[in-house]
């Protein structure tokens, strides 16, 4: 008797396209939109998988837009995917059964901040530079950073995360509160602001990196984070990958409150150097940064640089400068553009495990060790407070073998980490390319459950179909 | 087409309790127990909701016990209400239509401690203090405090906090991973034991808080924090409540990391001074907690005194000594034990809203004068950091008026936060009586949500019928 997710079948009839399209335009005008230029740019477009567009594209402007829109794709049975700014990894925003795109980039509002109860409102399309550009003036920001300048709603809806929830927390530990369009085209709210509370089931964390498919996020309530009296940013080389992981890992467990602690292979050093201009040793290199007092940031400094000495590290070169901070880490952030340096013309094979501490430097080497005898041009980076990292193997689209050869690593690197007592996705969100994963990681028992929720919420299977779950 | 939670129509019939008995009898001997004594400590004993004994208790000792008791119960359609240690405040134990209490008081075993990685894995019936008690040696703490000594399995079902959630955050940011047994008698584990994660839906938050009306917890797996280096503590007296809440309010505020801060009203130090030998003077107060290094602890109390200075409060007496700081403490968690001191033979109606920062004081200042308009006898003590407080009117229960008049003041209470943007519940759960008031938080679409989701996991309505949701 167990609830299943519906199974859609194929694209929509070109009859049903057509009476959707109608429909729309007739609600929304020139807001929807279906040249073929504009439904590509609503397909995935960051990684080697393929771009499957939509059928049609509406500008949302507010909150009753995308209520009438759900009304009216339900009508025709057509699926619902809403776009951000297009920054997933994972396929999120290809629309594999047709339908419609709903593009938030006009509704990217800063609602209301309220700055003594250190939280704001926004609409989903704001993207986290743009707000805290908002709050610079408050004293506040929101810390969440996974590089890219990703949409919150995007953030929200893929369990985002990045180089400082290490301090921080991620998505799930930062969203008070969201508003929800569900399948029925009603609006509600899953929870107060208040800073917590026990009414009831979670429905914050259910809606936070359930990827579009039990409802379109339209409004989020955020945490802010006071600005720090004082920032410090540093990098450290190593003379490997364990060493430096170790280093990572004694930071933590020391207790010592840092805010970033990124790993970067010599790989990938090689590829920022060129990329970012930078004059890095070429060797595996940490990347940290500290927040706090002056005096704080200062003896966390040496705190660290003591640990990263008894693990043959070092010298730990850091600076206050807001400058050569900022350079430093943009070239962090640059490091998955900075990789297509390192072999033209290729597109990038996006890989997210999350371990335990105590298995990461163990997993970190295996996994080298897999890409050198798999002969794939591979550089990592890694979130290593948390024990997430990033492979991005680097494919010629034109090889059908050497795609192949990365599916194969990839599908070790991830049953790997579950086998490790980790995840096949510590930020990316599951999307299309790792369903096959999630029985390894959760057992059948627990997914049937999930599918149960999507059944129960999405009768229909409006929402963002074939990810997550097989559609 | 909405999925509903089924309908229960009242106590199981004499034939099935029989039935029921003989089976579970059949499979676990005399760890099923049928006596009056035993099945009327399994039901709420804590305030003054009635009573609702079950018809049997099983003292489990493994999961494959529970998985059994599951089943048994399943085929003889009988409610299962899991038991830590009785210390709900929301008759989360009543059994409201018979069936069987599961006592987990024998399931209290560490299964693992991961240093680490910063985790542990128990058994639900372990209490936090002696959880506490094994971790000693390792440097680490389960830092969640709710007061009472209760067991990880019913905070983790209440999504319990306490007196530091204001550093450490509640169950919900806690609770790395939950292993659950489901409907149907299987096991799952709700996540990996890797510290972030995008893969699928957030179950563990799912079950957080769900207060046994979607599975029952047999095993959790919990962060556990570094033992600060020093720990101070201390109160400081305010002229009145408003003082003592904006105190608290910019000292969350203005960054520093108080590990507690919590606020008596005049009628509470009053019953502690009496319960607990205190010598306090009888005014508002905020008793305080600071964790870090010995500068950083002094750093933090200068800058708490300097706030309550400018709000006409002090002096600050704090102390790193650690008998002083456990007796004040003491005194904190017997506040509720204390407060029946005020009336003897008196039940306690308990409260627990919670709501933004910003409305704390007015909505303290709103419930005193409506305490006083009442005429009753109601003592306040909150985790103020959070905007998190319990007004507890002691009833005479011979008093059929009073009870009326106690339970239209804790109506409008929870009104009032609701307004306020809060919730009616900040810790304690939904359990019986806030059963009315979650349709003025959430909303009927979100309200039908919940229960689409209870309907989905447990269609038979086996899990703690009659709490969260009429049954």
């Amino acid at each position: 008797m167990s609830l299943q997710v519906r199974r859609r079948e194929g694209p929509l009839s070109p009859e049903t396209v057509k009476a959707l399209v109608a429909d729309l335009s007739a609600r929304f005008g020139n807001r929807v939109v279906t040249s073929q230029a504009v439904r590509e740019q609503h397909g995935h477009t960051t990684t080697w998988i393929a771009n499957a567009p939509p059928d049609a594209v509406l500008f949302a402007e507010d909150r009753e837009d995308v209520i009438d829109a759900v009304r009216i794709c339900a009508q025709h049975d057509a699926p619902i995917v809403p776009f951000g700014v297009g920054s997933s990894l994972e396929g999120h925003v290809n629309a594999l059964f047709g339908g419609l795109s709903i593009d938030f980039s006009r509704m990217n509002r800063v609602l209301a901040v309220h700055a003594e109860d250190l939280d704001c409102v926004v609409e989903p399309g704001i993207t986290r530079k743009t707000l805290n550009a908002h709050l610079r003036d408050s004293g506040l920001f929101f810390p969440i950073d996974p590089g890219a300048d990703a949409s919150i709603g995007g953030m929200a809806a893929t369990r985002a995360s990045g180089t400082n929830a290490v301090r921080y927390g991620t998505m799930k530990d930062n969203v008070l509160s969201l508003g929800i369009v569900t399948a029925e085209g009603k609006f509600i709210r899953t929870a107060s602001r208040a800073k917590k509370s026990s009414a009831g089931y979670d429905l914050t964390r259910l809606y936070v990196g359930s990827e579009g498919t039990l409802g379109v996020i339209v409004e989020v309530t955020l945490k802010l984070a006071g600005i720090p009296e004082c920032i410090s940013g540093g990098h450290c080389p190593f003379p490997d990958v364990r060493s430096a992981c170790l280093t990572a890992i004694e930071t933590i467990q020391s207790g010592i409150p840092v805010a970033r602690i990124e790993l970067l292979d010599t790989l990938m050093v090689q590829a920022s150097n060129a990329y970012s201009k930078l004059t890095l040793p070429e060797t595996p290199m940490l990347f940290l940064e500290f927040h706090g007092s002056e005096e704080s940031v200062a003896e966390q400094s040496r705190r660290f640089a003591e640990i990263a000495e008894g693990n043959g590290g070092g010298p730990f070169a850091w600076t206050t400068n807001t400058e050569e901070r900022n350079k430093l880490w943009q070239a962090r952030h640059d490091s998955y553009w900075a990789s297509f340096g390192l072999r033209p013309g290729a597109k990038a094979f996006a890989t997210d495990v999350c371990v335990p501490l105590s298995r990461l430097a163990e997993c970190v080497e295996q996994t080298q060790a897999d890409v050198a005898e798999t002969g794939l041009v591979a550089p990592i980076v890694g979130h290593v407070g948390d024990g997430n990292f990033h492979v991005s193997p680097l494919i010629d689209m034109s090889s059908r073998e050497e795609l192949e050869r990365a599916n194969a690593f990839g599908e070790r690197l991830a049953l790997r980490a579950i086998r490790m007592g980790g995840t096949c996705t510590g930020e990316h969100g599951v999307g299309q390319k790792k369903i096959p994963y999630l029985v390894a990681e959760h057992g059948e028992d627990a997914l049937d459950l999930m599918r149960r929720l999507k059944a129960a919420i999405d009768p229909q299977n409006l929402f963002n179909p074939g990810k997550i779950f097989t559609a």
